[in-house]
């Protein structure tokens, strides 16, 4: 029973049990390819082979900068099967924030789309630490010019080598792969998965109430392999034999709805900005889904409208989630209980706003400013603090230092930095990030709520509330507002126009206008350079 | 991440996120009994308590003799949880098998339903490992006389202690249940469970292509709690959140359906004989399943006639299974595959005779003689070998030395002992037991077949095919038969009705007739004990 959580079993049982379910995938090139988990398997085994012909050793970093696609997936396998560590870049970042993160991850090969090209070489003459640089594709599509020395071809490695390969009987807690998270301050840091936490998340977010696969479902990872494994669902698929579409890098609405109708996607997963613009296109042509059943959403809160019109009009039914990089991802799934069968759609849509219960394996709580936990009434709000084995303990190298808190028992938990209510039903529900909230007299304000009523305001481009202290309150709320050129808004003006709006001890106590406020590298208002600036701030009445 | 598997985390799961949800239990007392997840967490941390107070220290063995119930459910997570081991007996086995096995396990404490006191007066002398005695009921419920010193009285354990209690975070290697092998040769076998495997089969078991539980289930194990941990439905339900119905003692096919359609029964386990039962009931009396929507069946190959009354009178999806308790128990579910959508029904159901495909987590392999793996291709016919997280590697005590046989990867698996066929599609079949199969000439010959020939005679009451060695062709079969009585069939008239119904060569090369076939205790032919008395018999032309 000693048998260890390994990722080469995944794809072992995939190709022993599902062996002709298909892999598809809109690639690069522009075709639309076709393998088998079998030729997934053997692929995987060729790439195994030429990893260690490239002196990629057990724990080396192998960095991947690709769309969704079949090439992507042997990397998965091939390089966490083979002891190796997956690292996933996203290419979204900044040339500086990635050759920052390649040289501290210590990436020793790096391969990429050829789309990337020009992005990797702005990184490479900044990284000491890769040896080598891959273009995922074949011979016929490599660059014609590069200022890049020696690079290679992924299919030409492949072709290089045998398909016979004998994944190692590793230590389940070996690292299997990595994902820096894109906090707004400081450097970004690495998380770490193992091949053991990587299983058990695979099992437990197969579960009927997690994300339900199973043989019979087509999925459709529209979720990057860049954002935190896509959720998981590559694994997912060979754990249960789904068929896997992968889109590449065509994530328009039209390239969406062709692809899930021509492969009958019956699941798909995404951010909601994706699921927006896959919403705009099908109803501006009337169009359907013949197959799709369900839809993930994660990445950021559903709104109500988007699960109304996939419910209601295309007869999709939404899955909300709420996951983070350091919980690989996948913590809650709002999924119902057998008594919500009595509610009607709309009181059942009212649920759906909500991320959702607990998958098995992930205890959470909500605690106040002084750590006690609070109720689980839908009411009381504090920050979610969660547990379980696929949730870091720490960060890459130490980073950070200790991110865990023990409770009163002496268990861990990893404080996730989201500010939360929980109902009696174990509904979890985000309202803010806890770090923006506004700690006045032992009460919580939440920035969110007053941003946007400022927002609202004729005379206002952009609005950032942050907290700064106060001598009898401890903290109470500061209002940062770009005005629009030529508007002649006051403080008072500004300050009147919460009345009757919010509780009145929410108002804020003062207003400074700039000229911009500082953003960070996702777009992310930086509120933690604002508390610095204006942590000297002398409130009126203070 | 290194958070251990613990069976604690699914009750303590169960109680804080699904705190309300009902264990109905159909009570030895008579009495309809509901608690919740809430109560079931509350009365295992008293009970936990009470084990302490009776000196149950980490590793000892408590042991059960009781129908399924909520007091059995109680017992499965405060001995387990507190690190003591759990084991269930089986009432079914004869008091001197049972007093081997208390000896042979070292129970030290018995908890039993009250009907069960016979049997444990029976017992009780002969076994000296054994220091309490408890009896699962109330004071009022309590036996008048007993031969037993010091009898307790389980209700009042639990009213003596305090419902706080921290489970220890146990080393996830834990044993944390026991159950014994009914082998039909020589004396049973332990099988040790660990709270790690525990965790992991409940994981794989309640996937949507395995037995597929949602919070929105209503659960009836029908197989019992002493059936390997009536297949793990008990931690199923806690870790999805699913209501459980208990039948307690009446199995009967009237209470079954009863309690199915006042229960609302979703989905339902058993073995085929007790399906016999409530179909007869059901369909004696036009009546329907309301709400039962799915039924495992499992412990024996389930009739096609079985299969086609539940799905197509009934709407009942039959979920086929197979396991073994070395395998806690799932190995194999037939759930389909996306391709299975084009079958016809009657397709579908021929499918369904088949015991499935394995669950993640469980690896398979048929061999021939030679240890050879043979092809998957729905014919080659070889003993099923399993590995997995979940399957035994030695018995209690080192009984029966190693049972794994290692390939040429140095991975070593279970020869389960039966004889099956696996499909293309990796669907499996069990054909035989390994043991009594007969290897003539490099072939091999089911004595399965062969029976059901010779007892389709109208002068046979019973006949057992077994091998005797033969000097040219290793082994040949030779039939063992009792006749009716007064009746004369010869030796060439039962060879004779072999004619046309069978390959020539599969013909038996003799016939003995006894006056009786040994029956082992749980009624199986005693075929180990039958080749020892006729390993010498000299057959015809030998």
């Amino acid at each position: 029973m000693q048998q260890p959580l390994l990722i080469s079993s995944l794809l072992e049982h995939a190709e022993r049990h599902h062996g002709d379910q298909q892999i598809v995938s809109r690639r690069v090139e522009g075709d639309l390819h076709r393998q088998s988990f079998a030729q997934l398997a053997q692929r995987a085994r060729r790439l195994a082979n030429a990893l260690a012909a490239c002196r990629v050793a057990g724990g080396s970093r192998v960095a991947t900068l690709a769309w969704n696609g079949h090439r992507h997936l042997e990397l998965y396998f091939a390089v966490s099967g083979s002891g190796a560590v997956l690292h996933t870049l996203n290419p979204r970042l900044h040339a500086d924030q990635l050759a920052w993160i390649v040289e501290h991850a210590e990436d020793e090969v790096l391969c990429f789309d050829a789309g990337f090209l020009p992005l990797v070489e702005a990184i490479a003459p900044r990284v000491r630490t890769v040896r080598h640089y891959v273009v995922m594709t074949d011979r016929a599509h490599m660059p014609a010019a590069t200022s890049i020395d020696g690079l290679l071809c992924y299919e030409d490695l492949l072709a290089a080598q045998d398909d016979r390969y004998v994944w190692p009987q590793l230590d389940e807690n070996t690292a299997s792969s990595l994902c820096y998270t894109s906090g707004t301050t400081g450097h970004p840091k690495g998380v770490l998965y193992s091949h053991r936490s990587t299983l058990l998340h695979t099992y437990a977010a197969a579960l009927p109430d997690a994300l339900n696969c199973s043989a019979r479902d087509a999925i459709l990872p529209v979720v990057p392999m860049f954002h935190v494994n896509a959720w998981g669902l590559p694994y997912i698929a060979c754990m249960v034999g789904a068929k896997l579409v992968f889109p590449g890098p065509a994530l328009d609405g039209a390239s969406l709805h062709a692809l899930i109708e021509s492969e009958q996607v019956t699941l798909s997963a995404g951010v909601p900005t994706v699921w927006q613009g896959l919403l705009a296109h099908v109803e501006g042509r009337d169009l359907r889904f013949s197959s799709m059943r369900r839809t993930v959403v994660g990445g950021a809160a559903c709104p109500p409208s988007m699960t109304r019109a996939f419910q209601q009009r295309h007869d999709v039914q939404v899955v909300h989630a709420w996951g983070m990089t350091e919980l690989s991802p996948l913590g809650t799934v709002c999924s119902f209980k057998g008594r919500h069968d009595a509610l009607d759609a709309s009181q059942r849509e009212a649920l759906q706003a909500r991320q959702g219960r607990a998958v098995f394996g992930i205890d959470m709580k909500i605690v106040g400013d002084d750590g006690a936990e609070l109720p689980w009434d839908g009411r009381a709000s504090g920050e979610l603090l969660v547990r379980g084995p696929w949730v870091v303990s720490r960060y890459l190298n130490g980073d950070a230092g200790d991110p865990l808190v023990a409770d009163e028992q002496g268990r861990r938990w990893f404080p996730t930095g989201d500010v939360a209510t929980i109902d009696p039903d174990g509904y979890m529900q985000i309202t803010d990030r806890a770090k923006d909230v506004i700690k006045s007299g032992g009460e919580w304000i939440g920035s969110i709520d007053i941003e946007n009523i400022a927002m609202a305001h004729p005379d206002v481009v952009q609005a950032a509330c942050i907290a700064v202290p106060h001598p009898k309150w401890d903290e109470r709320p500061l209002l940062v507002v770009v005005r629009k050129p030529g508007a002649r808004l006051t403080r008072d003006d500004m300050l009147a126009f919460f009345a009757g709006k919010i509780a009145k001890w929410w108002t804020p106590d003062d207003v400074v206008f700039v000229d911009a406020i500082p953003l960070g590298a996702t777009g992310k208002v930086l509120k933690s350079r604002l508390r610095e600036t204006y942590r000297g701030h002398r409130l009126p009445g203070a």
